[in-house]
């Protein structure tokens, strides 16, 4: 199993393990420590080593920091979280705080109202992290520190660095070589005048080098930095070990491979400009350079935009994917139409018997995340992940949302299907068929090129509005090919400013949750294509969405009356790819099923 | 009439004028003068002598500019003009120049290669454009020097400034004194820390002191300026001839008048910091202010925020003006159904007949605008203005585009109405309906607050996109009380990310146009209000649009089969309502023709 069940802090253990980080702290003459989620990449899982909010506090949470003072500590975290983090940290040491609500500065402020000194690890925070830090406190007294990271210096166990396989990621499956690559993203270094790119964010470097690593739960990233020259050549700085000599031929002779310890020399070395992201590269990249005199330019790790873009090759083996990734989550829904309502089972059962469906396909490389498996007032927590404390039994009449992914060669997924567990009461029906409607109108979407997710995230909330309701998350992410689930610039957010581009993979799930009742979500996968013109339409370029996951949507929490005749078309000619597309794929029950959930409303 | 039917002017005449502009640009050592459309106070209308583009250029659309050089002349225009500018000047003389495309900056570079001097009036550019045009101006050896305004030099027979009375708007409309408003925006300055804010924008100013004019067409407003002391003092700045002892006595003994010449010296005279408008006050403040050594702080009229949240009285009396308003209409209405399909109607007719049936109200202080009655292929022309030149006959077949409005003391009023004139193809159907179909959209809408215009403008065009079809316009403007019908910050558009507040009037007025074919667009006005929280739904703040304009929207066009429930209920709800509140304003005729208009579909 990829996932566990495991609670994997004690609020108790928290508590020394502040005592020591303070009495380091004295030693050092620092009046604070700032303890981030991140690590030196700023991703959303980190490596057990780097695990340290989680150590010194017990949050587990996938985004956050804590604060260390002499008189008390501040655990900041955002609206998702604030149930939690009161389960997992020791209330009386810790304090939990509503972020970006209550910021660093402010409390800061608050906390040290005659200044004093407030230690950083460099390497962990982005430019525009302290930047907007030291603005904030401009005034105060309070001064910021550069020092070794104290939590290092006082976790005896602390696991060492993650040593996963680098691996050649097939030129046939990314469409494009990484010399191709090396040489458009060098081409766009030269345009704006800049020597060299500096690049912290490991999808960023998977997807250049057309490398995959295996360093982190869930993402097939490694740990590497790597500096982008001019000229296409690249240095790449991670752990030899990792690297076995079909990697090395891999990558050619324009690629230098150094240790991680060559990256503050390899930095200093340089001639600038050489373009840094200060929303991403470590605090640490800039001092390096600046010590060196080397003049940097701040723009976007130039990676970001052209790995959005998806490769035609990229979207046929995700299209593949979603195919092998439906089979198995028909065959693992058929099983659940039939055992569920004879009770008795938990959401554990659940988790287990669906990532053995994705297991029995024998592609599945990992899970894209945790499988969140709600059922009834568990479905309300939008990023539940069941423990054994947490199970529970799936009684009748309960909902059961089920989020959950593969990780394959070809393609990642991500899905999102809300079932009914025997008989449901209307108003749940109700409200699944708003968020169909939305789902729906997201689907159906054709939209005239250049807009942004701002600029449509309404459309999929508008037949919850007209009820009164909301969900407070975004209607969809960028979603990586055999990368990150979730990944940018595009999303489907009031966020998000970034114009929609063909190629680009977004999901598609609004939700609605009820507190201490049940949670809804639907979601698909997307990707942007080039909309044809239509009979009597006008001649502009226009876009559109086509849907790459085939999964049934729960038909017995329809109100059909509610649909209007698009949407119930829409729905109903889904059904039927779903059943042409699948039903060749999978075993004879399953299919019988499949059959049923995709007759049409 | 208010509204006439000249072409105001000859293409003819520019080719002279300019030879006469550039004989004075040479006189003074001038290689360029910038020739804008907009006067000291940067609205839409302005009075017949700051109508200087049209007079040299003989193009009259509402925004724009020229910029005269030895060897051409280009005339910078957006969109919505590119076809009427080739009617209206001499294009031998005169470049038309697709503005925002093709910057001023780059264009002035192109022309003037070995650089040179372009003069500008300082009153007429605002500083953020003056600023722009000097950062991109950098490095071309181009520079721009401030003179008096060369084209007052070579009018022979310019008219007068004008000289409308200036009256008092009553308290119990405006639902709150000038005293309370002006010490409300001065507690905003001193919370800012600003001593005095400059204001420029005549409805800012007719605003705050409860005032009206009659300087420009369509806007009650005076041409005057004023500043706003941080212990709610005004110093109003017009000709005293436009205040009667009356206006006096109203604007009390905290507001002192003063001439037009004074607002140098008043400026010079102040202790900063100054609030001044970066995108609407005239250059030439700053340099009064810079010129004195004068603080000056860059923020937004203080008046435009509170402005456009309207009070209870102000929604009340628009309420009241729509209601009348109204029933001019339907009784306009009643008239075209049993006039038009007998044929030989013109345009200029339908314009006259409209203003007549509201000035019968006996309440008509003005036209909102030049109506817009565009029949067949004109109806696709967005901005439309009937002149004997371009007068048709609506012949049967043709659909009818009506955009007109009325300023009543207690209101001001926005409404289009498309019709069909005898029996009337699908395909114009479908388009009609999808129109409505965004339109009603926008009416039924409730969101969470804190949403811009940007991200709500998607709803009233998904109809359209779905079919391939959009239009080239915002879905809605704010609209004054009484003042102007165009007004900010709140808009419904991708450009707008001022979030809506209750009490902001807007437009909802979704369109669609096929160029030399027909043109759609349905225009109701709308106001923010709180949504009451419903049965089952969140605990969130949602606000909600109430319907201000009561006219029947025409069933012959509709296609009901496209409608789903929620829309046809909304349109059949819409209906009786207008039934119910305007059939007893209408005369027996008119009454009869509104039941027939109003039944369900």
């Amino acid at each position: 199993m990829f996932q566990t069940f495991d609670s994997p802090t004690r609020p108790a253990d928290g508590p020394p393990r502040l005592s020591r980080l303070r009495a380091e702290m004295a030693r050092r003459g620092l009046d604070g420590f700032l303890v981030p989620r991140a690590d030196a990449h700023q991703g959303e899982y980190v490596a057990p080593r780097d695990d340290r909010l989680a150590w010194l506090t017990g949050f587990t949470g996938s985004a956050g920091f804590a604060v260390a003072l002499a008189d008390r500590a501040g655990v900041f975290i955002d609206g998702r979280y604030r149930v939690q983090v009161k389960a997992q940290v020791d209330g009386a040491t810790f304090t939990p705080v509503p972020w970006p609500e209550t910021g660093l500065a402010d409390w800061l402020r608050e906390a040290l109202p005659d200044g004093g000194t407030v230690g950083f690890d460099p390497m962990l925070h982005t430019f525009e992290q302290i930047d907007t830090l030291v603005q904030g406190l401009k005034g105060s007294g309070i001064t910021l520190s550069e020092t070794d990271n104290l939590i290092d210096r006082i976790w005896d166990d602390q696991p060492g660095p993650p040593m996963g396989a680098i691996t050649a990621h097939p030129d046939a499956l990314a469409g494009a070589s990484s010399a191709d690559k090396r040489a458009a993203v060098a081409n766009q270094l030269r345009q704006a005048g800049q020597r060299a790119a500096v690049l912290s964010l490991p999808d960023s470097i998977a997807w250049l080098l057309n490398i995959r690593g295996s360093d982190i739960a869930h993402n097939p990233v490694p740990h590497a930095f790597a500096i982008l020259h001019d000229d296409a050549r690249l240095t790449l700085f991670t752990e030899p070990a990792k690297c076995d000599g079909d990697l090395v031929a891999h990558l050619g002779p324009q690629v230098t491979l150094r240790p991680p310890a060559a990256f503050g020399p390899g930095l200093r070395s340089l001639t600038g400009p050489v373009r840094v992201d200060r929303a991403s590269a470590p605090f640490w990249v800039a001092g390096q350079l600046a010590e060196a005199g080397v003049d940097m330019a701040w723009g976007q790790d130039p990676c970001i935009l052209p790995k959005a873009r998806k490769t035609s090759a990229e979207i046929a083996g995700t299209q593949e994917a979603h195919l092998r990734d439906g089979a198995a989550m028909v065959e693992f829904l058929a099983w659940l139409a039939i055992t569920a309502p004879g009770g008795r089972l938990t959401e554990i059962d659940v988790v287990t018997e669906l990532e053995l469906a994705r297991r029995a396909t024998n592609a599945l490389r990992e899970i894209s995340f945790d499988t969140i498996a709600g059922s009834g007032p568990n479905g309300a927590i939008v990023h539940y992940r069941v423990t054994r404390q947490t199970n529970r039994e799936i009684a009748k009449g309960e909902l059961l949302l089920i989020d959950s992914g593969g990780q394959y060669v070809d393609g990642t997924t991500d899905i999102t299907r809300t079932v009914a567990v025997g008989d449901i009461g209307d108003e749940e029906k109700r409200c699944f068929t708003r968020v169909l409607q939305g789902m729906i109108a997201v689907s159906r979407l054709r939209w005239p090129k250049g807009l942004a997710g701002r600029d449509l995230d309404a459309l999929a909330r508008y037949p919850l509005w007209l009820a009164g309701q909301d969900y407070d998350h975004g209607t969809g992410h960028g979603v990586g090919v055999y990368l990150s689930v979730h990944e940018g610039p595009q999303r489907l957010s009031r966020l998000s400013e970034v114009p929609l581009e063909p190629g680009m993979i977004l999901s598609n799930e609004p939700g609605y949750y009820r507190e201490g009742a049940f949670g809804i979500r639907i979601e698909n996968l997307i990707v942007v294509e080039p909309a044809p013109v239509l009979q009597g339409g006008d001649d502009r370029a226009m876009l559109r969405f086509a849907t790459l996951t085939w999964v049934p949507i729960d038909r017995h929490l329809i109100l059909p009356d509610m649909l209007s005749a698009g949407e119930r078309d829409w729905l109903n000619a889904y059904h039927a790819q779903v059943a042409e597309k699948i039903g060749p794929r999978v075993s004879v029950p399953a299919r019988q099923w499949l059959k049923d959930a995709t007759a049409p409303i």
